[in-house]
Parts: structure tokens; sequence; C-alpha cells
């Protein structure tokens, strides 16, 4: 039988392109920032989101605290409290974010499919 | 006066966009590698090229070896003996290797410009 997965772990990046944004001198937006951005859309919580990519909740409160403090609004909002105990959402700003750096890997994939192709069949046997 | 730096040195990148390529479940090829590639067809030496990135030779002598056995004919090169004693350059395949990654990154560019741009005026301050 193959290993199993924890339910919660995302499969490996079998993403063809792995595209990492220089926004300034001291903020950069990659894979790991766009994946706990879309964790925290998808799960509600940072803690589930740090689970879910294998990092810990310090690691993943602490990129929150940077990507808010780096953007002219926060993109993550916290909630405190009500019926679920609190937890954490994207605020406008951040969806726009996620949606952009998505759309840029799209575009990205698709300028350089042939290329990628054509490397690929340069490889070994 | 501000820091020099050794001439030797590149600066750190600048680039709008890092790009990493998936072309297998055990190949990639990214900055490093491309950077390397670029360092030795430049130099001529995998010596120098290790000392302009900041990495041991044993370090950029491994990456040799990897893209070596990587693709379906060695993209370095080896030269022993001659008049400057040996050294390293780019076979046909690493020329085109090196030119389809960047034509891909130069693609991905082009290609995430207009994103690129509101994201920046996304940033604080």
């Amino acid at each position: 039988m193959p290993p199993r997965r924890r339910e919660d772990a995302p499969p490996k990046t079998h993403r063809a392109i792995t595209l990492r944004l220089t926004l300034s001198d001291r903020v950069a937006l990659g894979p790991g920032k766009a994946d706990l951005l879309q964790a925290i859309r998808e799960t509600g919580s940072i803690a589930a989101s740090g689970r879910r990519m294998g990092m810990s909740y310090q690691r993943a409160h602490d990129l929150v605290s940077a990507l808010n403090a780096d953007f002219r609004a926060p993109l993550i909002e916290t909630v405190t409290g009500g019926t679920r105990g609190g937890g954490a959402r994207l605020s406008p700003l951040g969806e726009e974010v996620l949606a952009a750096f998505r759309d840029v890997e799209r575009q990205a994939e698709i300028a350089t499919a042939e290329r990628l192709g054509w490397l690929r069949g340069m490889l070994a046997g």
C-alpha cells in the first residue's frame, strides 16, 4: 500500500512553474504566501492553514503579520469570538491580491508552455 | 561611502520575477542553475562561477554533474589541459537550454507586467 497522506495536507506542488514576484526591496510574493492566503480563504483559520502547509502556528502567524503590514490595507482579517470561536478570513484586498497572483501564475504558464515542453523533451531518458 | 561589492560578485537579483520550472518529478530548473550556466558561459570556469555565485566549488561541481546527468546530453563540457590549464564551457545543448530559460523568464515578465504593476501599487507606504 502506498503511504497515506494526512487528509488536510495538500499534494506537493506539481505546478509547472513556481513564480516569485519581487514587489519591492523588501517585499516578495511567492507560492508560500499565496498558498497561505488560499488556505486561510478555504479554512477560515490561521492555525488550520499552518497545519495544512506543514508550518508552525508561529510561522503562519508571522507571515500573516508580514502580509498585513506590507500592503496598503490588511490582507487577512481576524475575527474574534462568535459561534465558531474566532477565525480569519481574507479582506477584499486580500482576495484581490490572491487573485492577481493566481492570474500571474496562469499567464506565465500560458506564455511559457511551448518552451517548457521543449525543455522537458531534452531530459535524459 | 557605500560598502563595496566584490568585483566578481553579481548584484543580488533585481528580477521582477523569479521562475522555477518543474521539468519532471526529479528535475527542476530555476535561477540558481540558470545563473550557473551563464557564469560558466562567461567565465569558462566552474571554480570562478562558484565564486561569483557565492557557492563552494563542491556545490558548483555537484550542480554541473546534476545538469549533465539530467539532460539528453551534457550541458557543460570540461576541457582539460591547454594553454589556460583547462576549463569549462557550455555545450550546444547547454547554450540552447540557457537561452530557453532566459526566454521563458522574459515571456513571463511580459505576460505578467500589468498585474505586477498593480500589486506594487498596493504596497504600504
